[in-house]
């Protein structure tokens, strides 16, 4: 129990007891926080049960003890059957709706969870379960503003990093495919390279830490780039897109001769060929925002 | 004129005068070094002359002044025709080829060098021309370690992080191949979630602020990865590549509802879905190396 003095004790239903649930769920007992959970086979409630939880056997007896409803289950039609079972016990309460899907689903969700009485946040959990409670653990979330900071105290034992981005529910969803959007693009890239370093005996590790300051400084470029697009300004005297090429053939020239995957460089080449075809070559990279904003 | 008490004025021939070899030049003669210049169209060198240089007609005249020849041409082939034209005049000094092309090219240049009687370090300019000179500039040197430590001051003053690689030329091209195929990889990742964000009305500005602590921690990843492939032990208890999928579905459905483009989640989809079907469902996202590591 560590319930901070100028906090109260909450009344909270975690619905969902996968792994990720179940880490949510012992955050918030470890916050001293009152814990009912409903899961769909029981015996992973037993486990909680064991850990300080009360179990419910519905999710409409989970949810009449609580303030809070927290639902992270597999997909969005999964979470609105849940609602739906809930029925008129949801009136008055919060639902954190933390189950992964669509910007339109979360919408939906949301609409139904008005539609029974309840307030609806929508949090996109941005770590892996073993993360959740700590400082650090990044949850977007989405929704009424003044909703978030009712519940803010609560939100901060399950992530520290509870950020609020937009009374939308569905922007929380989309900067969380954001996020990793760009990780997967990072990891790509960094897993490319390394296969190109091990060819060549050269070990990841040494590579990471003798080019650390590039590697940190990556980021940074973020600023930059946001500030072209949001002006809709690509025009850059130094680093266009027509410098980039040579480089990128450098790289394919590389990867072709040690036997490496050839695609993806080829595909980025590809993306920039286009847009010098295009009339762009004395652009900044970011121009390529246009490219992908076409389907 | 700033040479610091400690350092000495060096001889230096600048070879080659694009925007690149210019800046060089520059850098060298605000660090108050003695600056030889040669270019192949000669108004380039006039400019310089302007600012302290001596102008030389060939490059062996360059050569035969200084201590220490940067060569920075459009290509290995171009670095070593001049090389060749500059012949036994090269005997004794120090070649510094900051030349971008192949890990074979440089190798290959560093071989004429050496039979010429010239010492031979190859650079990786990782920044662009008016970031020449400054303490956050990035070279990657590779080349006999002593060459580069006797040299080391006045390449410092070609960028303040002057950062020794490799005994082998070579690898510092490929180091500055890796860091730009990362660089390329998050740089399409960004592009494409600026694409899906700014679709929803989203400035990309307000999102990159809003998120800024876990864009700031993609490269904490780096290290993870690397210890991973560095023993090839991908098994991970959470995050494993079985887990991406449904994020990665989530990405290309949202990507098709808003009409952009889904050819790079797609791709990313592809890489994951294959390495499930070969048994890697419980393994890191850096279990791809191997795939990469593939023509």
């Amino acid at each position: 129990m560590s319930v901070h003095e100028n906090e109260e004790a909450v009344s909270i239903a975690v619905l969902g007891l996968g792994e990720m649930g179940a880490a949510l769920a012992i955050a918030l007992l470890d916050a001293g926080h009152s814990v009912t959970v409903w899961n769909r086979s029981a015996e992973k409630a037993d486990a909680l049960a064991g850990k300080g939880a009360r179990r419910a056997e519905t999710p409409g007896a989970a949810v009449g003890a609580a303030d809070i409803v927290i639902v992270n289950v597999k997909g969005g039609a999964v979470a609105m059957e849940l609602l739906g079972a809930a029925g008129a016990s949801l009136a008055g309460r919060t639902v954190v709706d933390l189950t992964d899907g669509s910007t339109e689903q979360s919408r939906a969700t949301g609409k139904l969870a008005n539609e029974l009485g309840a307030d609806y946040l929508h949090g996109q959990i941005m770590t892996i379960a073993p993360a959740i409670g700590s400082p650090d653990a990044v949850i977007f979330y989405g929704g009424p503003q003044q909703v978030f900071e009712r519940s803010e105290a609560v939100l901060r034992a399950l992530g520290g990093r509870a950020t609020f981005v937009s009374s939308d529910p569905g922007v929380a969803v989309l900067y969380g495919m954001a996020v990793h959007d760009i990780m997967w693009g990072l990891l790509n890239g960094f897993l490319h390279a390394a296969a190109l370093l091990g060819n060549a005996g050269i070990r990841v590790g040494d590579f990471s830490q003798q080019v650390e300051p590039s590697l940190a400084a990556l980021p940074t470029m973020f600023p930059m780039l946001a500030n072209e697009i949001d002006r809709a300004e690509f025009a850059t005297p130094f680093g266009a897109l027509q410098h980039h090429l040579p480089s990128i053939d450098d790289l394919i020239t590389e990867s072709r001769a040690r036997r490496i995957d050839v695609d993806l460089p080829t595909y980025t080449r590809n993306l920039v060929a286009e847009a010098l075809a295009a009339g762009h070559g004395h652009d900044s990279y970011a121009r390529l925002v246009e490219r992908f904003g076409r389907g």
